[in-house]
């Protein structure tokens, strides 16, 4: 079967490879449509990182070293699944995560947070740029007949958004006030977990022009502001009458946008970071300490959340998110059309590929 | 009557001032001893920094500029209290924040994060480091008879660390494992209020031999280690079962010890900051993502948090708490055995002065 494989910085391969086949543990599924997620990206650009590779050898849930099979966000159609009732042709999604089961967070059911967490593609194990993946069956999310597989693609995505607004601790958030640092994919991605959450006064804070444009017919979003033009914290206090938001979602992972996230919220307000700093940010003690924020991380995500995105999914709840996909492209193309153009300036938020054609 | 009163760095003079007197709004108290804080320290070395100064101009609360009469830990006697109940004589202790009662903050319960916080002495308003104050009667706590006004200048310091214990969220420390980072006088006093709460598997890191040696011999305290000869996670991890601590107390403020505090955490455990760390700490996101860890800060404290406080030290849950006094001198003489002392190697954790003799 064709495969995107990863060698290397610059160096993924579409090749022809073996085919993975069903067994009592694994459920073969045909590839519709996989998504190139920003740490696929970091991985293109400067891995391998978390690839593993022979300094630091195979990762210890797959065994395997690079050349690995990309592709963690993908949908597809069951081919067969030996040990499950689903027939052949459903359609699915599935948890990429590949975790231990016997580590202290994931025996307190926090497998986000495994000793050995790992992602389908990155890690090894096959990805979902390729034309068939074997997966266990728990891991496999029935979606109904007739669902929209391209836009299935970005349930993954939205469960990290998913996981990160969960964090909070808020099941509803009509009338809270939430500043969203970021607009790229995963900010994106929030701005929709969070408009199926029932917010209705999102502000967001992004740099670029048409990712601002992109946000800015949204009725949720009430403020878009570009923080070279803005002073952001001030603006998010007026909107507040003086007070501030009570939570800020960090998807930028910036010491600009970091300070003035912190100098937006109010009092015991939390920030909630879904970013992977490449520097080291500094906490500005004088806003936090001031305000006695609250400073949270997000890891992933489990199968809470999973199940919980699946269900909102098809529930309706995230209406018209394929607006996300901005580029649909066959598998052949994607080291071109999708990874190359993604590291020159552009306005994408997701690239989609398939092995079926466009 | 005398005062030490802050001209600038190193410049703290014995001087007579005019008394102050009672009012309605007033009550007249004499003190009898007063701590010197960190914040005071602080000051005394590379101030004016919180003290009011003319470049700044005076605090908005009290309208005063330096000199200032130093001094917010303090205890001592009624001498009149025109509008209150207290009969002169009682013993007493006093929350010396000044706060503005309209802020959104304040306005909100959280006066401790007021926009114009301040603190008695350092802020203007006369200081316990003189003979007498003249403070709103609902700043005023009255203590048993016979109560220990020495160690009853410990509320203050012990009410900075209730507040920070208390917005862990955690009632009871009973076999809930704690790390507390830096045994200065807010760690120590971190200490003996998880004992208070119950705690009895207390962690402590701290470089200095004495102030390890001060907390050595409580029961409660099961292990004091030296962050140059112990890797302080590790161990923390080893005595947890390989879980990690559930709470961080840093009262440490420095890099290394964020780092350890933010290493030894189990999933979801939660770092708390008690210091004013003196140059921007950066987040190590390795750490704090993989275990989702929970990054708060704390800020003073509340009305709510000094009356815990008093009738915590009145119901005896502080017992043993004097040790924390390793000097005391008489009010003439704090420059040279009090500030100038503490600039200097030492191994004091709380030095108090009197004016009413040794």
């Amino acid at each position: 079967m064709k495969a995107a494989r990863f060698y290397g910085s610059r160096d993924v391969r579409i090749e022809s490879i073996e085919a993975p086949s069903a067994s009592d543990d694994r459920v073969l599924i045909a590839v519709e449509w996989c998504g190139i997620c920003g740490s696929d990206l970091n991985e293109y650009v400067r891995g391998p990182m978390a690839v593993p590779s022979p300094p630091r050898g195979p990762h210890p849930l797959t065994g395997e070293l690079l050349p690995v099979t990309m592709g963690h966000e993908f949908s597809g159609r069951v081919v067969q699944a030996p040990s499950s009732t689903l027939p052949p042709g459903t359609p699915v999604v599935v948890d990429p995560r590949l975790f231990c089961s016997g580590c202290i967070p994931c025996s307190t059911t926090a497998t986000n947070c495994c000793d050995q967490i790992g992602f389908r593609g990155i890690s090894g194990g096959g990805g979902g740029l390729s034309e068939l993946v074997a997966v266990p069956p728990q891991m496999v999310y029935a979606l109904p007949p007739g669902t929209d597989l391209a836009a299935a693609a970005l349930i993954e995505p939205l469960t990290v958004g998913w996981h990160g607004v969960r964090l909070s601790g808020l099941q509803e958030f009509r009338d809270v006030p939430v500043l969203v640092v970021g607009a790229g994919p995963v900010g994106v991605a929030v701005v929709y977990v969070l408009r199926a959450h029932g917010a209705n006064r999102i502000f967001v804070a992004e740099p670029a022009q048409k990712r601002r444009e992109f946000l800015a017919d949204m009725p949720e979003v009430v403020m878009v502001m570009d923080p070279a033009e803005v002073p952001v914290a001030d603006k998010c206090r007026e909107m507040t009458g003086g007070e501030g938001v009570a939570v800020v979602i960090d998807c930028a992972g910036a010491q600009a946008g970091f300070d003035a996230g912190c100098d937006a919220l109010r009092f015991r307000g939390q920030h909630i970071n879904l970013a992977a700093p490449k520097i080291p940010l500094a906490i500005p003690w004088y806003l936090t300490m001031k305000r006695e924020a609250l400073l949270k991380s997000s890891l992933a995500y489990d199968e809470a959340d999973f199940r919980a995105v699946v269900d909102a999914y098809v529930a309706g709840r995230f209406e018209g998110v394929d607006r996300m996909i901005t580029r649909r492209i066959p598998l052949e193309e994607v080291v071109e059309k999708g990874f190359e153009e993604l590291t020159r300036p552009n306005d994408h938020i997701k690239i989609l590929a398939t092995p079926r054609g466009v």
